[in-house]
């Protein structure tokens, strides 16, 4: 099977029709969301993603009426029931139904709904390295929660399809923010350099396991200071960070080079010691 | 009845279940909305917001696949089938159902929905005025586009609510965008002041039939120039307008009077100059 959904207790197809017109996601993208891949019918990271997951709940004060357990019990069965080994479980759960108005609700009943699809993704892509195209970024002040407001996100990656690039870096104030639906790391001069944690970018799980586990083991650190695309494309490597994006080394932005425009040493590093956390964490070969 | 809602031809309880998981209005807010009141039976300023519909949609390149003469027809349909006189009805279009992945889909049919419901609103409130609060701007930067990522309005909305205010006014740069669910006018000197059109505001219905319609009547006219919060505390009047707010008296900003804190002479005269406008198109008495 390739895809399986859930809602109220039991799993659906994921084109049967479950969600009323007026539920609050659907009018206002009022809800959050999360995404966990599944190696070897095991959960990656999962409980960093539900902690996540409880933060956005509580900046837009949905009331979490779920456990962690339940929740983690949910991702099990999916994996159970779909017979899928790898691939990755989407998670959003919103406001609820409500005749329209802009306000919170009175009474009001959250909504899980839940995914699970197969598929490995962009192997051959992590080898060769990938090309950014940078784009104006267009979101809304409160990237720091994983919501459904989504469209800026939506139009970059768009932009960076037709451009033949793979992820869209975006740029606010001449800064390069992060990706679509990824962090950004650049490396200089053996230094790491990401966008400051805050409200202007997701803090990434994959992120957070890079800088608190995997660089330290390596004698590397990196620095939370925001840095130009100009400064990007004279770094020697570049590269994006995410659930599903893993360690993706960036080789053009642009159509330029980063580097010498091959896959950096250090990426190379960064990449493996992630498949290590996996193999550890899902026992993966 | 006091609610009907609209799918795939046919109208149905607003609260039937029409709608897939992972339609991209639910996981993306990938779509755009308009909002017409209903007055004796009839639409008001109906082309008006087809036509704005008509832009969102090419904005986003959703693209259009129902007729102006559709669209108004459904609205007359669901009048007719509610028995509604007085209310307003909802319609939006998402660009429908995909698995999920940031990126257009390749072949995706949108999704119109639409709800009427009863109600006349804000009567009392026309008359004594209300009182707003001042709130940062947190919206992306394409207000201009009526999408369905509506977090920063809901959230201001709210904040508004709970300090015993009918609606928040955005700010942005340290200037007055505007409301979350309408446009914001001050007069001061009896010239009219509101922020120009562009990226950062939706270009109301009303707020152009009162700048093209109502003030050329009153020998009045509107600059389209940003301003401080500060200036709109100064001003001798301020007025909000929308669909359901119609001309809203504002009186009070963070609990400071606007002018001699009572409703304005000009307000009053475009609020009148308003319902006039409803009882030409509406023939309400």
């Amino acid at each position: 099977m390739g895809a399986l959904g859930y809602i109220d207790g039991r799993t659906v197809d994921p084109k049967e029709l479950v969600i009323a017109m007026e539920d609050r996601g659907y009018q206002f993208g009022d809800g959050v969301y999360e995404y966990t891949k599944v190696y070897n019918g095991k959960c990656f990271s999962l409980n960093a993603h539900i902690d996540r997951l409880f933060r956005s709940l509580r900046e837009l004060r949905i009331p979490a009426v779920f456990t962690y357990d339940e929740m983690a019990g949910i991702h099990e069965r999916l994996i159970s029931e779909s017979g899928i080994d790898n691939g990755g479980i989407y998670l959003q759960i919103t406001r609820g139904w409500a005749p329209r108005a802009h306000n919170f609700p009175e009474s009001v009943v959250p909504c899980l709904t839940m995914t699970i699809r197969s598929g490995n993704f962009n192997a051959a892509q992590w080898e060769t390295g990938v090309g950014a195209l940078s784009v104006p970024d267009e979101r809304w002040l409160r990237c720091d929660i994983k919501s459904l407001n989504l469209l800026g996100n939506v139009l970059g990656k768009q932009r960076a399809k037709e451009a033949g690039c793979f992820e869209a870096l975006q740029i606010r104030d001449n800064k390069v923010t992060e990706g679509t639906s990824s962090n950004f790391f650049i490396v200089k001069d053996e230094v790491l350099w990401t966008y400051p944690t805050g409200n202007l970018i997701l803090k990434g799980v994959t992120r957070t396991r890079v800088m608190e586990e995997i660089l330290p083991v390596h004698g590397l650190s990196a620095l939370e200071k925001a840095f130009t695309l100009d400064f990007a494309l004279s770094a020697d490597e570049a590269f994006l960070s995410g659930t599903t994006t893993e360690i993706m080394p960036v080789v053009t932005i642009d159509g330029k080079p980063v580097g010498d425009g091959k896959v950096g040493a250090i990426t190379r590093k960064i990449q493996q010691s992630y498949k290590s956390l996996i193999v550890k964490e899902c026992g993966l070969a």
